[in-house]
């Protein structure tokens, strides 16, 4: 999918929204667990609920692999229920050498018809190139929201700069701007500013607003660009709001939340 | 598994071999695609050939997530079938923050019963902690042998040290001995001597001898500590030798040779 399609859905939804179905059989409603495949209906009945309210959805891969194949198969069952307009994400984090890099692109582009895919940098190039499809995005991990991200993201280089400006400044020449995103860590919006002007053009995905703390308003003021450049994700927030047999309502009324305020936001800055 | 519980194996089989399981349906014999299972039964008679020889396998992930649920299966059905006192190692390159962590780890750990686990370290230690488990090993990337390395592993920092030196330094301090491994790619056998300075006693996982052109006796020379502290990996060089009726026994003759190499560099180093 390119900017201008992921751009066109989001004028048309005023929104920016992804929603993360980080499914765990363990925390989704009890009375689900009577259904032959309690993940894949689950997220049948979240979809429905948030599609006309968002333009990606990014289920966390960890999460189905822990069911080993049945968790596989809701996967794939999750992936053809979404309308073909709605960017997907398998957010996998996969980062291998060039031959293997293959295989997961086969796994997640051929076999699971994701339209991106999320990408570790520390293997270098080429194990990011061989994501590279027609049509197709890898996100690269630049700064991430979590407390080990001071671990080695922040590292000074020799050269002055930090290791994740180097990775984003590295990464972004070896794909086209429909190619290549961004994950950028919401707690980070100060950093956020820094970036935009490293990659003004890309499209920057943005985890954590919601359990991990991010600020939507300072996020978009530092974040935006023309064609909008952010998807912010909400999964918690949202799918698991509720466990009652309405769990579905409540997370419309939760997405529909955010969505009201990303509207703002988009009017705010003339985006829309 | 601990080092001693695989030091013993090393010095019982004369080998620190490990056999890398990058089984690809479109490579393996083609008789044997009429099987039920091909990937399942090209293992088995792989494993049936070399487990003698060899003290860890090495299914690499992404080869049988290529497949989908299929592939999934074959996998488990490898991993029941692997001897319990061969060293099992996912090779996942996994690295998530904590949650998520945990979900790789419950998949690799508990529905498959690996031993071990390998992780990128650009999260940091929230993404590897979580693997961190009794009797259980996280292998983390250290440096690669890809040429991809080049990009960031070897950035070289305002410390002065360079960041795959950095990341090796940080993570051996976030578990014990016996729960930490590192994969060093065997092309850099010049850097395997100061990457032996910084951790002495860990054991490292050395892939690429083959047809990434690692060379044995410089590994050994430069990685060898008195446990032996290797596990040098070989996939196509072994598995992929012959593509006859007969490809188990040329696997068996392959993973013969390089154990016999193997042997005297252990009785050369006085290790067995």
């Amino acid at each position: 999918m390119t900017r201008l399609e992921i751009y066109n859905q989001i004028v048309q939804k005023k929104s920016f929204l992804c929603v993360g179905l980080d499914t765990d059989i363990n925390k989704i409603p009890s009375f689900l667990l009577k259904e032959k495949d309690p993940v894949f209906e689950f997220n049948r009945r979240i979809i429905d609920a948030t599609k006309d309210l968002c333009v990606a959805y990014k289920p966390n891969i960890a999460f189905y692999e822990a069911e080993g194949t049945k968790g596989w198969e809701s996967l794939q069952k999750t992936l053809d229920y979404i309308p073909n307009d709605i960017f997907t994400i398998a957010d996998a984090k996969r980062g291998d050498i060039g031959n293997t890099s293959n295989l997961y692109s086969r796994a997640f582009f051929e076999k699971l018809h994701f339209d991106s895919v999320t990408v570790a940098p520390y293997m270098g190039s080429d194990s990011v190139t061989p994501f590279l499809h027609n049509n197709k995005t890898v996100i690269v991990l630049g700064l991430t929201s979590n407390s080990g991200a001071q671990d080695f993201q922040y590292l000074k280089l020799a050269s002055g700069k930090r290791l994740f400006e180097e990775v984003i400044e590295k990464t972004k020449s070896w794909g086209t701007l429909d190619q290549i995103m961004f994950v950028v860590g919401a707690t980070q919006s100060s950093e956020l500013k820094k970036i935009r002007e490293i990659v003004p053009d890309h499209f920057l995905l943005v985890p954590g607003v919601g359990a991990q703390g991010g600020d939507l308003i300072s996020v978009a003021k530092n974040g935006f660009n023309k064609q909008c450049g952010l998807l912010v994700n909400s999964s918690r927030g949202i799918i698991y709001a509720d466990s009652s047999s309405d769990f579905d309502v409540v997370a419309k009324r939760k997405a529909k939340e955010i969505q009201l305020e990303m509207e703002k936001l988009l009017n705010k800055y003339s985006i829309l």
